[in-house]
């Protein structure tokens, strides 16, 4: 999502430093940051915040964490928590990779991750958001049965994340091939979505998680 | 695949028995039926046998197995080897539950699963072919680091089969979500595919192998 860059974005984020964060002030302690102790959700690539805003208003009992590197983006995510005045909702302005700083092990109780981009070259292939090289990251900050959901128009991309989740040693306990023909009424389109499925694209979707115990499971049927 | 019953396929299969199993002759010792000790590439539901027959007739330095239980079905993959004088490939007519009685541990180097029946209805779940039940036994009969292929019309049984390989602890090295679009020009269409893509249906397509030595796979990146 490549925004015109706008000077006052950084300075629109920097009033409001009781929601964002820019400079990771809250190293292994977001958790501490919310009103409430509760679980919290976060969404990776969360480009302008329809979808955990939504998410955040319709459950006031979990809290939300909206990830986006992009400054001229995330003011528009900060604009929908100031507009409905969320609580439960705070922002990190900074890079996927840096995540660990963040959080303690096992700390989150799900993972988002909405039409990342799609890195189609495969030398690009590590810039994935489910490369082995961020699946270690989840691994480590989520908890042992917590759940990443995973939503794409990109074939490309969603054919890559079943073959590096699974070699990586993740199952899958929801597979949509065609969402908006499965959908049980409870889906909430991302701002991306809303563009491609206009456009019909057929939109893809998982729900995931790690295998531990993996002698265990073997043995069930 | 329904066909109308005939009398006569039972005989006619009888008088090949140099090439057809019906009584589990071969218990455990399908392998040594074979003219040349090559590897062992199994089909299972081969239906009337186009796909596997290409196979075998494109690869003589690869034995080749059809799995089918339909008698009447049967008939029509005899037709063929007989048609191309085949010597590479056997044809076990039986259910697959029994595939162990047939096989040595690990002896088989591929399995093919072609547009095997959906059984839509959840309740018929552990018939279908990538149920955990076959898993196991396909488990136990393929070599350690030996590969099923899978290629299907019907986008459940597709979901379904990710879902419950990768819950068995298997994972998928390619994955196609349209194949008739993606096929790099080595597919072989199987007779339902046939049938399936000329009503415009999208094909959809997987390679998958078992994890084992979990611990070291999880460590590689
Ligand atoms: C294609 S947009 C999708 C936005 C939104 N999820 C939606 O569905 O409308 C992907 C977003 O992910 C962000 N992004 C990509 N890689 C990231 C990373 N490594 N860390 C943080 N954000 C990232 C981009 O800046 C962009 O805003
Ligand atoms: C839908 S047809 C597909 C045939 C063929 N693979 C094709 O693509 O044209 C499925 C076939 O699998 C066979 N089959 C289904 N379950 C089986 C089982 N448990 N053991 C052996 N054959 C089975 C059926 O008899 C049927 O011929």
């Amino acid at each position: 999502m490549r925004m015109r860059n706008k000077p006052w974005a950084e300075t629109y984020l920097r009033e409001h430093v009781d929601i964002v964060d820019l400079d990771c002030d809250h190293k292994q302690q977001v958790a501490m940051w919310f009103e409430k102790k509760q679980p919290i959700h976060i969404e990776i690539g969360s480009g302008m915040g329809k979808y955990i805003t939504t998410l955040a208003a319709q459950n006031p009992d979990i809290n939300y964490i909206a990830i986006e590197r992009d400054k001229n983006v995330m003011i528009r995510v900060l604009d929908k928590v100031l507009e409905h005045n969320l609580k439960n909702i705070k922002l990190l302005c900074n890079d996927a990779v840096v995540l660990t700083d963040y959080f303690l092990p096992h700390e989150i109780n799900r993972i988002y991750l909405n039409f990342s981009d799609p890195w189609p070259k495969t030398r690009h292939a590590k810039r994935r958001l489910t490369n082995h090289r961020f699946l270690e990251i989840y691994k480590q900050i989520l908890e042992r049965d917590g759940e990443i959901h995973f939503k794409t128009d990109n074939r490309g991309l969603y054919a890559y994340s079943l073959e590096s989740m699974s070699q990586f040693g993740m199952y899958f306990t929801k597979i949509n091939l065609n969402l908006h023909q499965e959908d049980e009424g409870d889906n909430i389109p991302t701002e991306y979505e809303h563009k491609f499925s206009e456009k019909g694209s057929r939109i893809y979707r998982m729900e995931a998680k790690f295998h531990h115990n993996f002698e265990h499971k073997m043995n069930k049927d």
